[in-house]
């Protein structure tokens, strides 16, 4: 089934949901005008549709693999990254002065969703080039942007970020690779990375990797750690590839999905490796490249699941069986069906909307730097990152049952959604890690910015009551619900009385959230349409998880922690 | 990671729980002793650990493939089924006047449930036999069940159900195979089926298709489908296997999991078949098949939720990340992680004791032919078939998250349960199927078996308050609420406005149901003991859910229905 580019609802989103006016009305990004974006939309959308999605079986069915210590990609995946380079999509949101088009975050999250539906395996490697663009941008030295930006940002060279070894994941703290200063401005960098996404393919001139490390004598934990940049062949004078450098790849790991992409474990034997950012910075530039990274994870679950929905619904108007009530006479007028596929486009609704306002905090952050933007973005960004990438599961998952029995087979695709996207909610930061950042370090404020969030919710739902009463009065409470337990959050001075209940309160702010994104878009609808029906769907049947959520949110540690391991494993 | 059969669990749910007393004063299950089915549990639960489970990831690396027509199976799986016959693990339900061992359903269940857990794709095999075993019982003429029945008992003989066509799977009607009368007592049975579970195997002498086909002149739909036992080779005058009957295995499926399980299509050439039941009456001697099957495909669910949350505690107890304040010094510690474990484990118990429960109430039936207990087995199926396998599939996908990264590499073996268990929502009956059977089959008394049930739960929450305040109160309201419900639901004279919610409604029945369970295991457990614990959670954060499903549950049809498909497709 043919994937189709939902442009029209980007549009819908910037102009009536996420607030892209704002971002326009900047001097930053003045040139980000309707037809700016309509236009880039639109070519990038034709990628997608005709270059990227034809490679999603392909990469499923031809697995990256390794050959004599070289990563070989799947059939046509080569063509694929040319055409994405070339289209200018992976720096559509980087530096003009390197190559990058310089517009918002909102329109490249855009792009990056509809490459995800499209082929989530290769959107990857553009994905870790944008992370590690905006981490030189902000960190490199002079010499780093000026060789190194220029590349990435075409395509001619890709990246990768190497953070996680076989004893540090989620506690990146306990890592071990070593580097030392060689004297001449570059630093020797050893050891084992494992997980490195794109950590090398057969279709760029060079593969430019961000390695955390330690410094000798580096203080323990995260403080001790240090960021480099260390490419696959040093480059020369020129800045052309030049000298092998001292790593390789050593395995690819055997995945459950995401076959195309080359999931590496790397080896570096005194690599050559450039400082980015100062000595025992690393952890500072990193987050830098992962926050961007976060988002963009977030994304790929709203592309997958804007991608198992259109495979889900092409599937329920197609199939007839038994008798319905409805003018198409396939299953999509059962009752069941119609509630499946309402519930996926009602979510696919709520996540888009939530990511892309997390995109416009941030480009209102880089535009402005005021400081209730950089919180606004900072709050989001976990948010983002888990309730995208639960839906994209959930999504998917959904898009399966569908299909009824052929939903098991794979030659039907659906099955490669709900495989490919499993691993979004564990990279970047599990969404447990998400959630833990959400009620610790982003309500370090005391709550400030959870109530920002929350108050314009509530004005607007009150504003929203005057045409529909029963929506508005639903998410004005909801509103108050969350309030309620985001006080109580932050009244735990316990931070394991937060973790216990972080994952439920962060689902259940998406929800509310999602409730107020879906209430302006009907109210931006035409009386009776589309998207207010969809609203009446989401508020009425969907909103009212929160509640449940927030009673988990507010149940604390304590007779969590009571239920012992020992009585666990009993 | 070494599966544990969980022996233990049983005997308590036995006795303190689903009510297997009651089973045991029955004069047909008088035999069913303490001591016989601790027995059973303990040498089948040990078949299950040594035999059974080392052949999960075999069957999963070496699918079984059709081989000059012939289906070959997994290494060790010819091995693995002689344990399950040899042990009379296929028959422990079946009448003993075949060889079967006449035990309930209840001790058959709980059996099933460790097979799934240990290797599903194999356990796939006693379970079509099981289902076959009933309905030839109960519908079979007495040669069939003279020269059939103690074959598939004893495993010689294996068996399987055709009901799928490519145009007909949830509606059943609409199937096209034929067969004619040869005038010997015999039939020629014609047509091609799909999705036929074991259609062949290499370790059985014989198999034996249950095949549904229309006689000449038959009426349209369901009323016009009759059933066939059609065998692989035709017994000879002694009862062996004589001459090759006239059917075919056309291909294996390619499908996401239970790679072990060879998924076949099947072709009829006018083979020899025997009629079972009447003729035109094929629906009803399917349906003694399809619920025996609906129920085992609930503890499938039950299973691999079980299997996946001990590999996921196995893998958490041994897991070092980060600084935490439990004793392990492993993740175990880490609230969010003890937080899915413990809904992991609370989910087990609630899909394992509605599960019981439901086979005890067909126990009962079978012993006393009691209508309410006939009304409590019928209503309390579609539930345990869709909540314990979505449980099934939602443990499974937890037990990803708790391994991180090593979650989506295959190795580690949380990815196969994610795998295979995910059809277990499809198959015998989608889950949307169980509901919409709930809201209106099961409904069809107005509400007298959902309110019997509804009783039983309040009276016990009322009796529960002395030692449990809160929880006494937190079920007692929930069951209130479900009668509500239940009350809206069964005054809906649109099945169209049942159906909108079916879904929802079966789920908020069964986290109402599972919380009633772990009240009676609380009252059941030492003060302060693992189940009372185990049952705070529950009750506390995970039956909330309740109140937001049922607000799903009762808003009708018509604003779902008003979002049409092009809007939908918009």
């Amino acid at each position: 089934m043919a994937y189709r580019a939902p442009v029209d609802d980007y549009a819908f989103l910037f102009d009536h949901v996420v607030g892209l006016d704002q971002v326009r009305a900047t001097d930053r990004f003045e040139e980000a005008s309707s037809d700016v974006t309509s236009a880039i939309l639109t070519e990038a959308g034709r990628m997608c549709e005709e270059v990227m999605a034809p490679l999603q079986r392909a990469g499923d069915l031809h697995p990256s693999h390794l050959e004599n210590g070289v990563v070989r990609t799947p059939p046509g995946f080569a063509d694929g990254f040319k055409a994405i380079a070339e289209g200018g999509w992976i720096g559509i949101a980087a530096d003009p002065e390197y190559g990058g088009m310089g517009l918002p975050m909102a329109l490249n999250t855009a792009v990056n969703e509809m490459m995800s539906a499209a082929c989530l395996s290769l959107q990857l490697a553009p994905l870790m080039g944008q992370g590690q663009i905006e981490a030189l941008e902000h960190h490199g030295s002079d010499m780093i942007k000026s060789v190194y930006l220029p590349k990435l940002i075409s395509g001619e060279w890709t990246g990768t970020m190497n953070l996680t070894e076989p004893q540090a994941g989620s506690d990146v703290g306990a890592l071990v690779a070593k580097a030392e200063d060689n004297g001449d401005g570059s630093y020797s960098v050893s050891g084992q990375k494992i997980y490195i996404t794109w950590g090398d393919n057969d279709f760029a001139e060079n593969v430019c990797h961000l390695v955390l490390a330690r410094l000798p004598g580096a203080p323990k934990g995260t403080k001790g750690i240090s960021l480099f940049l260390v490419p696959k062949y040093i480059p020369d004078a020129d800045g052309n590839p030049g000298k092998a450098n001292g790593l390789k790849v050593v395995s690819l790991e055997h995945k459950l999905g995401l076959h195309g992409s080359p999931t590496c474990v790397m080896q570096y034997d005194g690599a050559h490796g450039w400082l980015v950012g100062p000595e025992q910075g690393g952890m500072a530039a990193m987050f830098t490249m992962m926050n961007n990274a976060r988002l963009g994870v977030g994304t790929q679950g709203v592309g997958i699941a804007e991608g198992a929905f259109q495979h889900a619904l092409a599937y329920a108007l197609d199939r007839k069986q038994g008798q319905t009530q409805g003018p198409t006479g396939s299953i999509v007028d059962h009752a069941d069906v119609r509630r499946m596929l309402a519930s996926m486009k009602a979510d696919v609704f709520a996540a888009r909307a939530i990511a892309l306002s997390c995109a416009v905090a941030i480009d209102m952050n880089n535009a402005t730097a005021a400081p209730e933007w950089k919180a606004r973005a900072a709050f989001l960004t976990p948010i983002a990152k888990a309730f995208c990438t639960d839906v994209g599961i959930d999504v998917a998952q959904q898009g399966v049952q569908v299909h009824g029995g052929m939903g098991f087979v794979e030659e039907t695709g659906a099955a490669q959604y709900y495989r490919d996207v499993r691993v979004t909610s564990i990279y970047e930061g599990t969404n447990g890690i998400q959630a833990m950042d959400l009620v610790a370090r982003k309500m370090m404020d005391g709550g400030e910015a959870a109530n920002a969030l929350i108050d314009e919710i509530e004005e607007q739902a009150e504003a929203a009551r005057a045409r529909f009463p029963r929506m508005g009065e639903a998410v004005w409470q909801a509103s108050e619900n969350l309030r309620e337990a985001t006080e109580w959050l932050v009244s735990q001075d316990d931070m394991q009385d937060r973790f216990a209940g972080a994952v439920p309160y962060l689902r259940a702010f998406a929800r509310v959230l999602g409730g107020h994104l879906h209430l302006k878009a009907a109210l931006a609808d035409t009386v009776g349409g589309p998207r207010e029906k969809l609203a009446r769907f989401y508020i009425q049947r969907l909103l009212p998880e929160h509640e449940g959520l927030l009673v988990h949110a507010q149940s604390g540690a304590k007779a969590l922690m009571d239920l012992s391991a020992d009585e666990l494993a009993a």
